[in-house]
């Protein structure tokens, strides 16, 4: 965390135009890669000037930590709206894999938080730690859905929430690269729907 | 395919050149990108000229394929090897994981194969089916096993080879992408260790 990024804007009008900055980059890195998404595309894209964009993110890390974060956010909010709620049943869970398989264009793009995960990795900006973090926040919420679970007595003892909550995530980035690299969402709805089904065979024995 | 692609070398030398284009350009795109290896990088690793380097791959394009089809050709190979054979028995399938899982470094670049592929899928360049083709090559190596596993009697007739050869590929990918986020390899061990003993849950009954 730079103290650049924590610059937020005093107004409502500055903070309209960090939002819009922050969208067009967003967009724009999902369809062409961070390293593709180029500062004239942004400002282009936003409506902003060179100066109004170096004014809220002099660097390409400080841009890039932010789109980080807003999709972050917009992958958690997705997880409880398509899950009507916690992801703390088995129903729960195959709502939230509905919302996907349902769609047969979600691939497209691939995951929203993942795909530009991967490439952030891959370059030299100095973020992994908001990659991993943004991969816990998305843990956290299945861990504690799961939790819930067993405690309610929905999953055996033996079920271990952290280990099953790894299980889903790698299952869904998974399974969307695959989506994307078939064009088609099947993938993401076998790897889905397999991971789910593991979760529910730590369900109470007959 | 495209014909530039066809076009190998007729003699030792030539096929020699070619190979340490490809292995330099290989090196460069898992460690910066497909976009970030650049043309006087790789011919400064492969020791070419530029003369040369049109000559081979008078476009990215041909270039990528070219490393595509050798990072598609050693994961078959590194299936195999790690399996001591064939993926035919839930042994070989947690030999195959283990070769990744007991390296702790393994996961740093990810995916041979699948990194590559997620930089590829969201560039310009029409190589989509060579990513298809890729992952199908890989794919089918799990489901001929599975299929084995079938007819043999170690899965039950309710196991699905296709539908467990998608999830067991899925939890590789996701979980190499989660292990490069913590710089740590147990997310993938996890994402392989579920996987693998769903596969196993479909064995014969008591």
């Amino acid at each position: 965390m730079t103290s650049a990024e924590e610059l937020l804007p005093a107004t409502a009008k500055g903070r309209a135009t960090r939002d819009r900055i922050v969208d067009a980059a967003a967009d724009l890195m999902l369809a062409h890669g961070v390293q593709g998404a180029t500062n004239p595309e942004i400002r282009a894209a936003a409506k902003v000037s060179g100066s109004q964009l170096s004014l809220y993110f002099p660097d390409k890390e400080s841009l890039v930590r932010a789109v980080l974060a807003r999709r972050g956010d917009q992958v958690i909010d997705l997880l409880h709206t398509t899950a009507h709620g916690d992801l703390d049943s088995i129903a729960a869970l195959r709502s939230w894999a509905a919302f996907y398989t349902e769609r047969p264009n979600s691939w497209e793009g691939g995951c929203r938080f993942g795909s530009l995960a991967g490439d952030v990795l891959k370059s030299d900006l100095n973020l992994t730690a908001d990659v991993t973090d943004g991969f816990d926040r998305w843990h956290a919420v299945f861990e504690s859905g799961l939790t819930t679970m067993r405690e309610r007595g929905d999953l055996r003892a033996d079920a271990q929430p952290a280990t099953l909550a790894t299980i889903l995530l790698a299952a869904f980035q998974g399974g969307m690269l695959l989506a994307q690299a078939q064009h088609s969402i099947d993938p993401l709805a076998t790897a889905l729907e397999g991971a789910i089904d593991f979760v529910a065979s730590f369900g109470p024995r007959d």
